[in-house]
């Protein structure tokens, strides 16, 4: 895989690049931090979809992956033995692919439905494997979860109940946290709070959880202040990106990925358009007080100010740097774990050397 | 490919189909207005990536297409032999890429800058090849073209001189009008008066353009109010899109694109949740006088009122219906584009039946 002779400008662009370093030193902290604060460390592999990437992690601390799909099941199965899948699998089609995973796989599932969980236990019942259920509870976010505890005890109940399931425990995804770190003092307590009623209520009902799954990355350093959270599930921490900084999860040197990008017109006078547009960064706002789709990792001043397709367009209003067609930059994307999903490979670099070129080979379906 | 067996419900969600139908009524329209007013139709393929989706509008009447990278060129030069790139190739490795392509095709590029033009020229040049140019003007947009008459001159003229070069005309992208198409009266006149300036310029000079290249889908009716136009690049045309409707280029059941997907989630009360999100249907915004990101094509009411990566959620606050966890639904996202270039194929389908598969061959560098 690695192409020792491979330098960063032979790279054609626009493509993605992560600075090895950057990347090694992400992965230490977060093991760091969960090993101090007796968190297990499941990072999501969304973000890299990638199985050299996943082993890194594992390599690092990392006690096993969480994965949102049957594809990033599968693909990451080739490196991992511990697998939850965050996220429900419905239809016959979803549990066939994943009770098809080799059997040395240990499964978790997060599902709030009993529709979901019927499915699930039929298919591992026929199976002959045990599937270890999360009863994802909606933490305040509103996106998907039981929203009382009466709910999840009687999704953990199902789940203790049926044959092929084991009740393993609570999942939850506190998406709605977004401040800046230095301010989420009182929606980290809303959420501890809001934990706590689920877990006193499955455990005064006999299901203690043994696992309470949770975590993000802009919540990620401010874990351990949600009591009882026994296991985190940071997916863009591994590279960080533009929104990670902002919101002070993270400086703008622990940024490891980027998009490189080539200067192709200079017409319009106070920018310079680049060949990275919506198909290599998306075209997703920032969550965060900025504006822009982008910004250049060496001049973070420098915003992407829109996108197009194959378009991105650098507002130089603010600076005197001008750059020229031909010329090359890194743009750290808003939110990196979109902008991956919209290549095929990703290029490790150490300075301007290529060490390493990471398949994104669980993109698609 | 096609797998006559297929019905629509074995299809794994989220995935893209397309009511054959409505795709070739689409087609037959473009065909027919573009014929009738004396524009050449050539389709930009970004919309698509699929050279089997290219040949059929060939075979519908096309005369080229048009494409925006050296990836999508090659895909396309198995079915096409009249291709414009309509984005400037910089640097080395593409223009090598691009000289390699079977030398039955016709190649025309477009670009703006003096560095654009001598790469192209130098490689055709030493290749032996015959490139067309077509020198790109700002009508407006502001994102790339040169500014002035007298800038678009001195390009043409380089290429005029150019061995291996020969100045074919004028191209412009008139993405900044994009108001419903019945608001679009003034912005056309002034593209008109816009592109005239240039046209005289060069055709005084004694380097008439024989090419006037424009259009896009939200001014694709109108495009023969635009005197000088020669020819037309509609991407999007081909499927329609939730903005294209909104403003009125077409109608909803002209939509021929949604994205087939799963409720997931009934959790959160006034929603249902499917597993079509940022990862299918892309997270843009909607630029028109609407807000989420899709609707459902049988229920346009029902809007996909945000995202995240593998989670849609449908707002069901105005509407008595409610999906069942399992239940299938199939949502036209705001733009096209941008969500085929997520898959790695498209399914054709009449009715309840899959009839043809299409791979999203030119997707990825």
């Amino acid at each position: 895989m690695p192409d020792r002779a491979l330098h960063v400008d032979q790279i054609q662009t626009p493509a993605p690049v992560v600075d090895v370093n950057r990347m090694h030193a992400n992965l230490r902290r977060a093991a760091e931090y969960t090993a101090a604060h007796g968190l297990a460390w499941r990072p999501h592999a969304k973000t890299h979809k990638s199985p050299a990437l996943a082993a890194e992690q594992l390599r690092a601390g990392a006690v096993g992956l969480t994965v949102a799909t049957p594809r990033e099941a599968e693909v990451m199965s080739g490196a991992v033995d511990d697998l939850l899948l965050a996220y429900p699998p419905i239809g016959r089609a979803k549990l066939d692919r994943l009770m098809a995973l080799p059997e040395r796989v240990r499964l978790s599932v997060g599902l709030d439905s009993a529709e979901a969980l019927a499915g699930l236990a039929e298919a591992a019942h026929a199976s002959g494997r045990t599937v270890g259920v999360l009863v994802e509870a909606d933490a305040g976010m509103g996106r998907v979860g039981v929203q009382s505890p009466a709910d999840a005890l009687a999704l953990a109940r199902m789940a203790a109940d049926a044959p092929g399931l084991e009740f393993r425990g609570l999942m939850f995804y506190p998406g709605h946290v977004r401040s800046h770190v230095e301010e989420q003092d009182s929606a980290i307590r809303a959420l501890a709070a809001r934990i706590a009623e689920f877990v006193d209520a499955l455990t005064a009902a006999g299901l203690a959880p043994r696992v309470v799954s949770g975590g993000s990355t802009p919540t990620f350093w401010r874990s351990h202040e949600v009591a009882g959270l026994t296991e985190v599930r940071p997916g863009t921490q591994i590279f960080n990106d533009r929104t990670t900084a902002e919101i002070g999860a993270c400086g703008w040197d622990e940024c490891a990925y980027s998009v490189l990008a080539t200067v192709v017109s200079v017409a319009v006078p106070g920018q310079a358009v680049v060949d990275a547009g919506s198909k290599a960064l998306s075209r997703e706002e920032i969550r965060a007080d900025a504006s822009g789709f982008g910004a250049l990792l060496d001049r973070p001043e420098i915003v992407v100010k829109s996108v197009s397709e194959e378009h991105g367009l650098l507002d130089l209003s603010a600076t005197d740097w001008r750059p020229r067609v031909g010329d090359r930059v890194r743009i750290v994307p808003n939110h990196v774990c979109v902008s991956v999903n919209l290549h095929e490979r990703i290029y490790g670099v150490r300075g301007d050397d290529v060490v390493d070129v990471w398949e994104v080979e669980a993109r698609g379906r």
